[in-house]
């Protein structure tokens, strides 16, 4: 979506300067480093823009719900709050320390100023709705709750997994569901909401989010496992198999009737895995048809989204940026 | 309050469990654990009442805004659920490792676990709000999002305490202030928020909490270091001293210019001061006359409390149990 990124930027930009002016100086601290406008010690550094996907998002949909893009600006900030909410919490959770070529903020802050900070952008999504002028801002306002709710949910499923190895493919899809592309159906639906569009086309814009953020976390989870340093900004190759995750993929070869209990063996071994366990690990979910499998459930659930907005009367533009978007949850390039 | 809490019990607790109801499994999981419903493998122990002082709050405030009980449900679920927020995250940011003769939930489900529930009852209070059917709901909304946004900044604030001995009594006062006086601000005036009281009403009772919570801090923070194990639950004596926390009394003596420097030094040593260092420590403080000082400092901010609900036209039996609220906050027993 670079045509409208810059549009994007203009509108999302002061209204954000301005929410987060609300936070005390201490938690700002955390924020404006987390976001990569600071640096540790406060000093400011050349901004880099984030990708803004969600907030992008938030106004196409405002646009396909028959509205424009000013109408969205509270929808826009509060999935960014959230998306950050997210990203602050789940680093500390996942121990990642790094995030962009950058230490993340646990590692800088601790954990505890960044869960505070991370839960002071949840709290201040639900504040800029609230506030905002829109007549629908309540409907906004319970779907972002909603969303939360929803992620928490997710999150706290996928933190059971990394006890456990017999988890099954349904409850990784429930995790996927609702820890991610839970918040992309928030923001392909929000904007239509605070735009006053009817429930058909909320509902049909839902559902395009909805299958998208499965497609997009689908081709993630290839990624975390043949995806090259490459396309994973720096990871080694395999990397969520060598942690454990209860991505798609592995669920599936963890139920599989010929494999699954070799591949259990494995996740079941004390400390870190060897480069030679993840090797072979990685061997068994290829030979569950473990990768076929992720790569088709992505490109249905690029189809299914797509068909999701079919039927809407949306303006050129708009179905133009939503094919685009939805051409980025196909797999081509991790499955070549 | 004895005389109220049964009809606070059989008030909240089937809403509390209705509300409850909506959360995952899993996450369900860990809240009954915290709650005291269930043990660690999710079987039903018998259920100790919790003390239920802040949903009591809410109900008396329901009365003195003009209004009854039934008016506040909401109101005394939100207090109720962002109570325990706190203690959940607040367990895991201090590793406390009991809380009422139980371990904490981040000990036994896990950190991440433990900071995902505390979140979900976050969102579940304002869900539970937006969705009462009180016409000055999102007023009360309102009130606890910036009720939570303080807590937030409060923690944070507390936080930064722990790595540096050079804040200000004015900077520990600020803390004290939005990490726990807040939420007893918000417990006094909810009640009357849902009932649609006046303003004049509102701010009176939030004054009362906000004063009342000022006083039953410094009143913990005295038990912090002169409370004997009786008093305090089972915790040796001077635990905050031995944990150099940022409470009143220590903020003082840091700042003292006769003594602040010593105790400086000794909170500077590495690793865990030893039972001569927390005694030369709290003898200090002694000497800078930060005992006194939060003694007074309890019973002036009981005063105001009592003061700011005076002039109201409350029932009888309102005022009566305001009256001994204050009273818990003089530090009496502490002193002796």
């Amino acid at each position: 979506m670079p045509g409208i990124l810059g549009e994007v930027r203009a509108l999302v930009t002061p209204a954000m300067d301005e929410a987060l002016s609300r936070l005390s100086p201490e938690i700002r601290k955390v924020i404006d480093y987390h976001m990569g406008w600071r640096d540790a010690d406060g000093r400011p550094v050349q901004r880099r823009g984030s990708k803004s996907v969600r907030p992008a998002l938030a106004f196409l949909s405002a646009r396909a719900g028959g509205g424009e893009f000013q109408g969205a600006v509270s929808g826009a900030l509060a999935v960014e709050f959230l998306n950050n909410w997210a990203f602050l919490i789940d680093d500390v959770m996942d121990r990642d320390r790094f995030r962009r070529q950058r230490e993340t903020a646990w590692v800088v802050f601790g954990e505890g100023q960044a869960i505070c900070a991370g839960t002071a952008l949840l709290t201040l999504a639900q504040q800029v709705l609230l506030e905002s002028d829109s007549p629908t801002r309540l409907k906004a306002l319970s779907l972002t709750m909603d969303t939360s709710a929803r992620m928490l949910a997710g999150q706290t499923l996928d933190m059971t997994f990394e006890r456990r190895f017999d988890y099954t493919v349904e409850e990784s899809m429930t995790m996927t569901r609702s820890k991610t592309a839970s918040l992309m159906r928030c923001a392909t639906s929000i904007g239509a909401v605070l735009v006053g569009a009817e429930d058909k086309t909320v509902d049909a814009l839902a559902e395009f989010g909805q299958c998208l953020g499965v497609a997009f976390q689908a081709r993630d989870d290839m990624l975390g496992i043949w995806g090259t340093p490459d396309q994973t900004g720096g990871r080694p190759r395999g990397f969520d198999v060598k942690a454990r995750k209860g991505t798609l993929p592995i669920a599936l070869a963890l139920n599989d009737e010929a494999h699954g209990s070799a591949l259990r063996e494995i996740f079941a071994l004390p400390g870190e895995l060897s480069q030679a366990h993840v090797e072979r690990a990685t061997e068994l979910i290829v030979a569950t048809g473990g990768r076929e499998w992720t790569e088709d459930l992505a490109r249905r659930m690029v189809a299914q989204a797509t068909a999701a907005v079919e039927g809407l009367a949306l303006p050129d533009d708009i179905r133009a940026h939503f094919g685009q978007l939805a051409a980025m949850g196909l797999p081509d390039d991790v499955a070549r």
